[in-house]
């Protein structure tokens, strides 16, 4: 057994089972072995954005890992962008880095380059191969160091000569270690903050925003009245009826400080104090309000939903949490508007929907029109690194086959990774892709006034503007296989969003929207 | 004069007037500085791996640097596969990488990163800017290391807060150091190789590849009888009628044994000593010839064209180079081949043309076909990261608006960098881009052989296959306002590129080739 077929058996032992792959002639040895391990999928994607995303969409809906091959340092590298959102929404990822032969490194050939120095930029897990007989124990080590809660990116750099020598070991599945749990005295503490009679915000993240982390929240909100919000960019947030709606914060950082006004303690489970997610010039990035108090309920790492439940069981024993009802917006007609179409998608939603949304500032009022749709996830930009919505899509579908998948995509963020829709494509996956085109990046349109920036020339608003030419996704959708259509009444919309939902495989919409600026 | 300004414009002052711009939040003052000063141009790229490998196309043609405008980490990571290129080729290239305010990266905010660790990988200059009084000489002294002898990309780190500030000082403008000439013992001691009668590899790469360098060492080869080669992948190489025709040292070590084979002496000028591109199992990475001796003349930080001519005017003063006598193939007919493809190319190359050369197995036999053609220049790729040449291509017509540009582009590697017809398109550039669509990544199914992988089973195959389904370029293109069209015979091709050279603006052919295996 040489050291890629041991790799490959070791993570089918751990239940790793896909292997996400845009491979070069140093992985090969580990492509010939799929066909000695028939028992791992492998996934192929043109760019390693499509490979590094998906990867990241599949642990957020399988949460466990996918590995995604990658070919040496510039492999890697034009993977980083959706591996940092990875890292940000503490998805397990565990990348598999093609190298050199240890040997071929003196020469200093062509594509030789530091690959650590890339994988610290993800502050997560990485180790080097050194020998075919070490390669199954350090897939094992990766597999776990990405598992260990609260998850993370783990990179195994393989050289060549660990991955064809003979000599692989298989190695034994561990067990990844127990989330441990929240101080009691912590629950404690914040039952008191709850209890105290002064204004409190319960900010959650993580773990907390599926549905019993949600449940447990909304008992302690409805119980003391403390206001609920949970993370801005949430990895995976369960919504929909029957499950308790909670609103997340604000992106603007005005918006923001409207929702934490007041508030007396800001208490966070699985989420990170509030900050804003740029600076801009005289203007505070931290949002906690002057004087509040921060209390640290869990972590990311800790067991933030027992910990929830700790204190709900504490402060709101006989309270039921407050459930969304079932509710869904009429369907409008007429020209799509940034109001109509998000109408259409909250009309339409189907039950038990997975949600890729990068629709930015398209999709400012989608929370609300599908707030009361049947029950669906929404997987968000946690990392802020555009070009995430494809890829992740196509990583949800291939981790829940049965579940529909619609990525709401902004038309700027979609040319990032774009490739994703060959893969789609080929994996016949269950992929709705509604690309609004707003012939913009509108979204820094907005920001270009919110820094202050004096200029708001034509050289500069050239540099914002899609147009001039305008793109075609139904065209660049078609030349990769995957039908398309476009919309620009929300009839249209509606009707190419239904037949989408019918068949089988994937399609794409491009609605045509006006950009909000 | 704020921190961007100032900027800006320094890096006028010193001659930088291209921008490569994929601009985010952190950036936007930088961008409303194009607004106050117009000489700098900006071109939006749509991913970042477009904006870099522009960046390099530029720096090869245009003998200094743009600067590449970045958003934080993810954006430099997006880009580093190009930047890999560039250093490869020793572009002079200038990262301007947008980061958080100073003071807001405590928070840890989502699109926070370690920028440092990626630009570490690429082994050059790295610098944050601490204030905007100091934005200007920083970004001089980024300009001054990217063009210090032999080349290198520099990464000047830009903190939001230091591009908004006032207090930003022009900074001027720096000289370069001249190139070191080399040491005239070596240039004796490489004389009395070439004339000691003993068998001699002459080994030439960097700036030694265009025309000045290559007249001196065809000189001294036919004086003195020395087997004259370029390294494998020339930054640019000069070609065609009028200047001596040089052959590149061969990709597959098997070629490059061969072209080595009894040599006693290595003479190395601006190259690296040869080394197999990739390891293979029981396979000599280093490929000078046993026995071999190894001399370097210059290395790439000296002046390799000037020790050349010193070498060239001892052992061969009235000797003159061979030149390359024009020379065409005829316009073949019938079904695309590997073969007629690049006789047609050959056939109908423009005068002046840049020819960016990505066509992997599909061009084994271009050089051959094109070594008669009127005058051109070569791009190749340098540093083995696919999916430089329609970002090369693109930066190459920025720099040279009056030359045709070729871009030859095998399919799998133009997936991960397509976006760049929309600039080519956005910006009415002069590129012809050839897609060799031939459904596979043909290359990796020759070195799954060669690397001795034993599985060549189902699903090895299908990580390395294209088709299912079939990309269309024509459609892709389309999509970008690119007008598009697709060949399957010689006489389509032939018409097209006709058609396609002599109108102005981008245009894409999509050639039907048979897979080299």
């Amino acid at each position: 057994m040489n050291g890629a077929q041991s790799l490959i058996r070791s993570l089918i032992g751990a239940g790793v089972d896909v292997c996400f792959a845009n491979p070069g002639t140093s992985e090969m040895h580990f492509v010939a072995a799929l066909d000695d391990v028939t028992e791992m999928r492998g996934v192929l994607a043109l760019s390693e954005g499509v490979v590094t995303g998906a990867g990241d969409g599949y642990a957020r809906i399988a949460d466990k890992p996918a590995v995604t091959l990658l070919h040496l340092g510039p492999g890697l590298g034009n993977g980083l962008a959706n591996l940092h959102n990875a890292r940000r929404a503490n998805s397990p990822v565990v990348n598999i880095v093609g190298d050199h032969a240890t040997h071929h490194l003196p020469y200093d050939a062509p594509l030789t380059s530091d690959i650590e120095t890339l994988a610290r930029n993800l502050e997560g897990w990485i180790r080097r191969s050194t020998a075919a007989e070490k390669v199954g124990a350090d897939a094992m080590a990766a597999v776990r160091a990405a598992s260990e809660p609260p998850g993370r990116v783990s990179t195994l750099i393989l050289p060549a000569d660990a991955s064809w020598g003979e000599g692989g070991v298989v190695a034994e599945a561990l067990q990844a270690p127990d989330t441990p749990a929240a101080d009691p005295a912590t629950v404690q503490g914040v039952v008191s903050v709850l209890t105290s009679g002064e204004s409190v915000v319960l900010l959650i993240g993580g773990r907390a925003c599926r549905e019993p982390g949600l449940r447990a929240a909304s008992r302690i909100a409805v119980s003391t009245g403390a206001r609920l919000f949970t993370e801005t960019f949430p990895a995976r947030i369960e919504r929909g009826a029957g499950v308790p709606s909670v609103e997340r914060l604000g992106y603007l950082a005005e918006q923001a400080e409207h929702q934490l006004a007041g508030a007396a303690h800001v208490v966070l489970a699985g989420a990170a104090a509030p900050a804003s997610f740029f600076a801009y010039p005289d203007r505070a990035g931290d949002l906690v309000p002057s004087g509040a108090r921060v209390h640290v309920l869990a972590d990311r790492s800790q067991d933030v939903v027992a910990a929830l439940a700790a204190v709900a069981d504490l402060v709101a024993p006989d309270t039921e949490p407050m459930l969304q009802e079932p509710s869904r917006p009429e369907l409008p007609t007429g020209p799509l508007t940034l109001q109509s179409w998000v109408e259409v998608v909250g009309a339409l939603l189907p039950e038990g929907a997975i949600v890729a949304d990068e629709a930015h500032t398209s999709g400012l009022t989608l929370p609300a029109a599908t707030a009361g749709a049947p029950r669906h996830d929404v997987l968000t930009l946690t990392g802020g690194a555009i070009g995430f919505g494809m890829p992740v899509a196509t990583g949800a579908a291939i981790a829940a086959p049965d579940r529909p998948v619609l990525n709401l995509q902004a038309d700027g963020s979609a040319m990032y990774t774009v490739a994703a829709l060959w893969t789609q494509a080929r994996e016949r996956l269950d992929v709705t892709t509604v690309v609004l085109n707003n012939s913009a990046y509108a979204i820094l349109r907005l920001e270009l006034q919110r820094v202050g920036a004096t200029g708001d020339g034509p050289r500069a608003n050239a540099l914002l503007d899609l147009a001039r030419p305008d793109l075609d996704f139904t065209k660049i959708a078609e030349g990769m296989g995957v039908p398309a259509g476009r919309a620009t009444t929300a009839e249209e919309l509606a009707e190419q969003l239904r037949r989408a939902f019918a068949e089988p495989g994937p399609h794409l919409i491009e609605a045509i929207v006006p950009p909000l600026l």
